[in-house]
């Protein structure tokens, strides 16, 4: 979608480019200079709003994964519907599908996101606390209406994310096609539960 | 240590030079030729003893993973000190110890690891069953105990090894120097235990 050089260009429209382009050419070969020629401007006139390629890209996957990834799951902490456990269930559920279904259908931005964790960004480590937090208010919930033990809601949604990794960290996307991972994940499920409940 | 060509050439010792070879130049610039000059033999002696580069790189590397790895493991199942908790603390310490001392100090062979864990061969993976079997032996004692829950062993055993991958696989090599790492694996320690004690 080129644009006049007259339209106010906003940083949401930049994102919306950087994002096509980075799909298109990859993370590796595109550069600000071609994301500036999909918005017909100059490659200042993005360097205005972005300071790097880097910028872009980590700003292009924070928006992702506040969008696609943090979204869904917020709502299942905010609706309250259902048990503690049921909640919880759910969440890692739909954090592992989503993740699940980016990987298979959406390969370069998984791919993007995937490197950006590797390379430990800001943004990222960002993500990855609130999804803790998310985490936090199940358990803090859970505990408070006696379904859970009691314990430090914040260490124990750490504990959850982290014993959890190997179901939801791009390092382990090969995995998850596997065969038996319903069976794996059922198995530290169980384990975590019996730790909570 | 070049040798005579006279000498009867063993599989270890083919072993022994493709894995000094490999830690000079590096998995991807080896080649057979290079570890039969090593040998002072042709490279069609080195291919009747390992029909391809890859079968070379994966008998190494499955070398390094049982004498490095597995057995002072096993030590720790088999000398039985202690509680089971205890043991199964230990056994985790040390797993991760001298996989964070592999990466920070021996990091070619460390690197030849973590690909051939990525591309998920047999040898790796026969590695992981084994140790799966080796923390299923601890529980199983401390089942028998009353120290543990009752529950199947082998399950239970490979959640624990599940729950522990973000600080054993190797994709997660560069968290394990995080200022709050021991912090991190406590929180998820004490999870576990939780749900075994």
């Amino acid at each position: 979608m080129p644009m006049g050089h007259d339209a106010p260009l906003t940083k949401e429209m930049i994102l919306d480019a950087a994002e096509q382009v980075l799909r298109r050419f990859g993370p590796e070969k595109t550069s600000v200079v071609d994301i500036a020629k999909a918005l017909q401007v100059s490659h200042g006139t993005v360097y205005r709003h972005f300071p790097s390629k880097a910028a872009l890209r980590e700003a292009v996957t924070e928006r992702w994964l506040v969008g696609c990834i943090s979204a869904p799951l917020e709502k299942i902490v905010s609706e309250g519907k259902g048990s503690a456990t049921e909640r919880l269930r759910l969440w890692l559920d739909t954090l592992r599908k989503s993740k699940r279904d980016y990987f298979t259908r959406d390969t370069e931005m998984f791919a993007m996101y995937a490197a950006e964790t590797q390379e430990s960004v800001e943004t990222v480590k960002a993500h990855v606390n609130h999804l803790i937090q998310q985490i936090a208010t199940i358990v803090e919930q859970g505990i408070q209406s006696n379904e859970f033990k009691p314990g430090q809601p914040e260490v124990i949604a750490k504990a959850i994310f982290m014993a959890t990794s190997r179901f939801h960290h791009p390092a382990h996307a090969n995995q998850w096609l596997a065969e038996d991972e319903e069976e794996t994940f059922q198995a530290v499920w169980e384990l975590l539960l019996r730790g909570l409940v």
